[in-house]
């Protein structure tokens, strides 16, 4: 899915983001200019440049100075502000989610659209254009299609380098239809460990080098980064906290295990849990209302839930040791109700010496988080944008313009 | 500890990189024959090159082949046999072992000699400049000290960037010491996330890009291997497998919790509860003598000991998606009679998905792991040796004398 990651290629990648870099700290540069500056042969420089000219990163202009001696005014290189947009798309079951970033890392956008959990992908995909296309205004921070740099694409089930389920060299019809609608890259990711990469860029966990974000849903799941990057495991199988047994001999999963977390806290076994314990909810919007009303058995049910999801994110901080814990999905909308309990468990099952050094936050990003994620998977993998937005380098080398808006 | 990883830094160690792996590859090569095949100017080039042959990494030679026309033969670049070597030391708590390599990676020798707990940090940086010494034989493989690239170092305890016990701008008396006796970098990590790094560089998990390590000794601990590098957390952390909460309200634990991994998985714990079940064992060599004659309280006992281990095991690995786990310390000493059952609770409680998946080994490098992952730091942080040993990289592109060893 990725580019190839040899030594050759990383350093032809190291090439660009120096170019790059020293466009967005001196602005524009003459092809001398740049020559001096970056230590490269005459030949590698314009070899780079010649790409990033016709990728559309990177466009020609003359100096609006006047030229120190005779001749002809100096051509200068520069930004393109329109060129090294990044779109993400999280399929998820039953809704559409895009979100787009502009050369900046600037969030330009993002829409949602529920459907059929049935829709075929063809229909989902024309969806996804339109919506896009919805992106595309004529405003200063609009959305050039023709400027795309790559697309980061979530989906539900299990991706990775070896896939578990799927042979690894037929492509995703998702990633198929997208490449053939846009002609660019398509990069491919579970969405719901996009989603954490997405808490951990913009969200809740925003500059986290090691995070860990639980989503509570339908299903229970996750994903961790880690060092700054988004972990896959060796065979595309990790962040698969809801699977983690919490009841030996428990309720039959759908996994085909038996008492894992997800069979208690889901949302579906959240609420029949809630209607055994004579409750009334047929949807998470009215658990919350009853546990608004301080419902004493919604609160009894969620105390104990989250005792559950704070013994195994206790086993989780220490074998990882992550610095920031996101709790996502739609359960979390219970707030204190069920994240204070997951925090009484969390301090008292984590090694002492590990307390209070994790931190443990709501999810901010609500549900294009899987977009967001999908756009961050672009940024990471484009030898053209590779840099974190708001990240240390950007925070000590800003971009010139960014004042002025 | 590490040199700074900034863009500009990463590029330079792509470019030495670039010009060793040219060496390697091509054996001696002049200024100007690198210079067309590494594309940098030619004064980014002979800046590398007089670091590396500054550094003892890279030697000149005259050429042996006549001149293709008048005037003095060419000079060329070779790689230095004797440079690049790198030593690993392990300050475990009762012993110290040590370890070398030379340029292309391969083990030159190792040594162990055990002490009392309470030796000073002076006298143990004697023994290991003595353990050390031992090494320097005057054969082929003969490590010369002159030619030390760095050294790694494992400790007992906390270590990491951020440290949750030390404050981390004091660096440890063994970084201090080693420091002044060497005169070269010395590199700190937790001892048994060394171990993890070794088996998975040079052990049973060879080759694999992501290993977790469990450690069963008179501690309980571990380390991961994630996307081919050792995983530390966010406060040097991770890896606390042992205070994982398998019995809540069990007997307390020295990290001030109770019921964790540790109060039933450590060689103390396993000894207290075969001689509370009636057998005898004042150590593990005669738990492993009572497992080998068949004592039915030893196998119970292990079997529900394995199964615990088993439960945990499984819990990480819906999380993290190791492909391989290696169980090494004392207690795997008492082999299947421990690894089966721990092989069953895996199976039981993974998620069914993931069976098969994850291969269970036993750890094969015994008591030198600890200094071999020193050795696997030094060869990841340095720019000079950063590449696996056996890795694609070098399998690909062999060592030309490799074969007339």
């Amino acid at each position: 899915m990725s580019q190839p990651r040899g030594p050759l290629s990383q350093l032809r990648r190291g090439h660009e983001e120096l170019v790059l870099g020293l466009l967005r700290k001196h602005g524009p540069l003459s092809r001398g200019e740049l020559g001096k500056r970056c230590g490269l042969s005459r030949t590698t420089l314009y070899d780079i440049l010649a790409e990033l000219v016709a990728s559309g990163a990177v466009v020609t202009a003359t100096s609006q100075e006047a030229p120190r001696g005779r001749g002809r005014p100096a051509e200068t290189l520069t930004l393109n502000p329109d060129a090294g947009q990044a779109i993400g798309i999280d399929f998820a079951r039953r809704a559409l989610h895009v979100a787009a970033v502009n050369l900046a890392h600037e969030v330009v956008g993002s829409a949602s659209e529920p459907h059929d959990a049935d829709l075929p992908w063809e229909e989902r995909v024309e969806l996804a254009a339109r919506l896009v296309g919805s992106l595309t205004g004529s405003g200063a921070g609009a959305l050039r299609l023709g400027a795309l740099d790559a697309i980061g694409v979530g989906v539900v089930g299990v991706v990775g380098s070896q896939a578990a389920e799927e042979d690894p060299t037929v492509p995703h019809p998702a990633q198929v239809l997208l490449r053939e609608r846009f002609g660019v890259p398509v990069l491919l990711d579970n969405n719901t460990r996009l989603a954490a990469l997405g808490e951990a860029i913009w969200g809740a966990a925003a500059g986290g080098q090691d995070v860990l974000y639980l989503r509570l849903s339908h299903g229970v799941g996750g994903g961790l980064v880690v060092g700054g990057s988004l972990h896959r495991g060796a065979y595309g199988l990790s962040g698969e906290f809801g699977h983690i047994t919490v009841e030996p001999g428990g309720a039959p999963c759908d996994c085909g295990g038996t008492g894992c977390l997800e069979t208690v806290a889901s949302i579906r076994a959240v609420l029949d849990a809630f209607r055994a314990a004579g409750g009334r909810a047929a949807d998470v919007p009215e658990l919350v209302k009853a546990v608004r009303a301080g419902d004493q058995a919604a609160l009894t049910l969620l105390s104990g839930v989250g005792a559950r999801i704070g013994e195994v994110l206790a086993a989780l901080c220490n074998a990882i040791g992550p610095s920031v814990i996101v709790i996502g999905g739609e359960l979390a909308e219970t707030g204190a109700a069920l994240v204070e309990p997951v925090e009484r468990a969390l301090h008292d099952h984590v090694m002492p010496v590990s307390r209070h050094r994790v931190s443990l936050r709501r999810a901010t990003l609500g549900e294009v988080a899987g977009a967001l994620g999908g756009i961050a998977l672009v940024l990471h993998e484009s030898p053209l944008l590779s840099r974190y937005p708001g990240g240390p380098d950007l925070a000590e080398d800003p971009i010139p313009d960014k004042e002025s808006r």
